[in-house]
């Protein structure tokens, strides 16, 4: 199988289980049910739900397992993003190509969507696919990942950063929590979900998941500068228009760029203990540093 | 012991409970863990850990697992009223005697400390004092409760009833999901952390908790409209003025307090087959039901 193949097999399955996990349109109250799913599907790159499916083939992990956990690394990140383009946040108007849910509905909708879409990824990371003690220990790993010393913390240093200069260390402390915890949550679940791996496999897995998710960031800030928001599906160049740092402010677009084939080098030297069934974990290094939107 | 001193050692036993469970005013992001301490710790009637660990008795629970499962049920509890008080959801300054998190701080910090305890709630529920059982099982009640088919449902329920005529079976639906589904909760998760309660006994719990649930709203109802906000702590008279409808509103003041005494005795009857271990359950409903404020 190629890799576009196997990324728009594991699409097609994650966008099947985002449907299943997610409460029916037709469900009490209906309009809150609409604007979870509107902000859930058909839309953005699922890299997490890839990462974690990719993962998950290095311990043999079940696809209905992987699927479970890659719902709820979704309806967390698509939470955080309806949250953050709220008016008090971001204040953003566009997202993956379409109007932000406080603006197609309304700001205490999109208070409410992102909070139940919270509640809707444990409620998924409970399904009786998965046993018990997996069941556990993916709940811990997400929602250490998704709060205020991952995720959310992140958001916070994000925020109190606005308009202030940052250096590179604290640049790099932010972005590890806002996108970099959730990103190794979703390398670390795949892994979890199959036969338990050791503490040497975690501590890989680990490594590639900082380069890669430290890769992902230099890629959004290089991304922001040089492309349309047509392309994009969201607003460009808003972090230079609110004053944010990132690394092309810091270190300039050719370093940035620099930076970006060196932690995609990093991150492949990291999946060497694991040979050939590593593949697609290194395919999506690639992927995430190559891509165009 | 008697209900005075049994309730302030649970009491006690919930706020350290609760310092331990949240992450230190020392941790960075300091800001957003001191405005989560703000929010959670020092005030608040506890009701929903009092029926977590007045449940547990029934089924031999121990009281650190009732103390991680009171503490996750709390922080569900503070976050939803933290993100209720923001402005574009019901505006309101005055909480638990104090100045609102929106208010103390900023509305992206309020809608932070909300969703970061969402997550906390969940860290607190895998602690290691529980097996991976308990931990799988208290997680999906606490999940499927907070989501979209519970709490936050209901609150999408009620913005969409403002200003609108509610029927008594439609307000009803609106609290079941509202204040309801953690309040069972509280009472399910009390039992489940201790030897698994059978079929029966949870169908008894549930009539307890969905009597108890009711009385508390309608109580809530009655003394926003005969009590101060001093005594409250909270804003009196908003429901009336935001145009909510409340029971008060719908069947009068009398009936309101007849419904009330009637659901005390509900929830006593549900306890029959429990004999004297229910005691403290039968003594909260009597709280519930008599508290003013």
């Amino acid at each position: 199988m190629t890799f576009e193949q196997w990324t728009r097999s594991v699409l097609e399955r994650v966008e099947t289980a985002l449907e299943n996990y997610l409460p029916a349109e037709t469900t009490e109250p209906a309009k809150l049910h609409e604007a979870m799913r509107y902000a859930v599907l058909g839309g953005g790159k699922r890299v997490r739900p890839l990462l974690c499916h990719a993962a998950g083939e290095l311990t043999g992990a079940r696809v209905e397992c992987l699927d479970a956990a890659a719902a709820a690394l979704e309806m967390i990140h698509v939470y955080s993003l309806v949250h953050d383009d709220m008016p008090c946040m971001d204040d953003d108007a566009l997202r993956r190509g379409k109007p932000t849910v406080h603006v197609k509905y309304d700001e205490a909708t999109a208070l409410l969507v992102g909070d139940a879409l919270q509640s809707q990824a444990f409620v998924a990371l409970t399904s009786d696919v998965l046993g018990a003690q997996q069941q556990a220990s993916l709940v811990r790993e997400l929602a250490l990942a998704s709060g205020s010393i991952g995720m959310c913390g992140g958001q916070a240093i994000d925020l109190a950063s606005v308009g202030h200069t940052l250096t590179r260390p604290q640049l790099e402390t932010m972005h590890r929590m806002k996108t970099g915890a959730l990103l190794r949550a979703a390398v670390r679940m795949g892994a979890l979900a199959g036969e338990t791996p050791d503490a040497q496999a975690l501590a890989s897995l680990d490594a590639y998941a900082a380069a890669v998710g430290l890769a992902f960031q230099v890629v959004d800030d290089i991304l922001d500068v040089t492309t349309d928001s047509a392309t994009l599906g969201k607003t460009a160049g808003k972090d230079a228009k609110d004053g944010k740092p990132t690394y092309v402010s810091i270190i300039g677009l050719d370093a940035s760029r620099a930076l970006a084939a060196q932690l995609r080098s990093d991150a492949h030297a990291a999946l060497a203990p694991f040979g050939a069934r590593a593949q697609r974990l290194a395919e999506l290094a690639d992927l995430v540093v190559n891509r165009v939107s």
